[in-house]
């Protein structure tokens, strides 16, 4: 019995995995808090459905008054307990199609990135304390493994790359912080999905790429705190540059 | 014969590679350009005495209305000629002694350590362009090495570590991106220096790191282009957890 709050749920990755959280058994997780930071139909209708098992909260991750407030809502339905596992899934890409050089996004990205996955953490550290699993999972990427960067040059998405490499830094610091507490913060890359983010040219179904990335966030215990996690999802052992064998990828 | 831009100059390591570069012969260094938000006495005096070799512009990384100006500036002093070398040097460190969940100058040291440097070569790119060497040098840390992050976990300065992974990527992503273009592009560890930035506990005088930067930036050439160089030392190889063996830190 555990509870879970996955923030960016509205569509996508966020909203699959919501989705497949709350199918498995009570007895695993008896509650999900999923964030969206607009009105996401889906999702509300999702939870109307779960016997209130799910619970929907008003959160963007680029502005800090919301996850305060946020952090409070939850509080209060938590009516005392813990929060055992945060999944900081919200995120943004844009394109860069005419090189480096022209990036304008990087402090936008930056931001929701990196900077919105600070403050979540930040907000709801006081409930991770308190929770029993006291487990960070931070769905970063490959792109964002600097030793890597060589097999996705031709990627225009620099601001996306290097906002995931800090994630990975921020994970780490976060892991050597709060490892004597009981803490397990690691960063996961969840594939290259059929989603609005990665379009319809990825490797991978949502539910795929969902399935595989909880099954590492459940299995993951304090060995893997400061870790880099990949996938693992078979026969996509490997895909062109993308390897799903569950190894953890290079910084 | 090169021309040189140098930011943070007034003071610690800019401002001692600002007084090596110009002490060396006019064949190889024959203009210095040296950045400061700041008036800069020392700075000053050392381009009075310069026969113009050195001149002092006002650039601070965070405002980019000063970077456009700067580069303005620079433009119309070389006259119709490129710029050779660019060191991104300018930088900031703040501690955060109570934990990273504490943290609250990510964004504000993203703002200098890393958007500064991509504002910077943004602004200097055209005259880069029309230069021979076409190198740039981004001062980096050990410490934004997210494989050695255990060993520095002591050093409560999240901020700067994050920012400077987020700089070695940024770094590899403009590498990338313009290697056939016969770019350079480099990230290199400096050690950790007697300076503000360093304090008196440092491990070498900045005369010691100014001279052995230099010569990893001197000698630098295309093979080096994407790579995150440390220094070397003689006598310094092992000195505690910083090597200054000038072999690649991981990243």
């Amino acid at each position: 019995m555990a509870s879970y709050l996955v923030t960016g749920a509205s569509r996508g990755l966020g909203f699959e995995m919501t989705r497949q959280l709350i199918s498995l058994p009570v007895s695993q997780v008896n509650k999900v808090f999923a964030t969206t930071r607009a009105d996401a139909p889906g999702l509300t209708e999702l939870a109307q459905k779960s016997s209130g098992r799910l619970v929907v909260i008003k959160l963007d991750v680029s502005k800090e008054a919301t996850i305060k407030e946020a952090a409070k809502e939850v509080e209060a339905n938590l009516a005392g307990k813990g929060l055992d596992v945060l999944i900081n899934n919200a995120g943004k890409m844009q394109w860069t199609p005419n090189g480096v050089a022209t990036m304008d996004d990087l402090e936008d990205t930056f931001i929701t990135n990196v900077l919105g996955v600070h403050r979540v953490t930040q907000a709801f550290f006081p409930l991770l304390q308190k929770g029993n699993l006291k487990k960070v999972a931070n769905i970063s990427t490959t792109l964002g493994s600097i030793a890597l960067a060589p097999q996705y040059a031709a990627g225009s998405a620099p601001a996306y790359k290097i906002t995931k490499t800090a994630l990975n830094s921020l994970t780490v610091q976060y892991a050597l912080g709060y490892e004597k507490e009981g803490f397990t913060f690691f960063a996961i890359s969840p594939g290259w999905l059929k989603t609005d983010l990665g379009s319809q040219d990825a490797d991978l179904d949502v539910e795929v790429g969902a399935k595989a990335t909880l099954d590492k966030i459940l299995g993951a215990g304090k060995e893997q705190n400061g870790q880099f996690l990949n996938i693992h999802v078979k026969g996509f052992e490997k895909a062109g540059p993308n390897q799903y064998d569950g190894a953890n990828p290079p910084w």
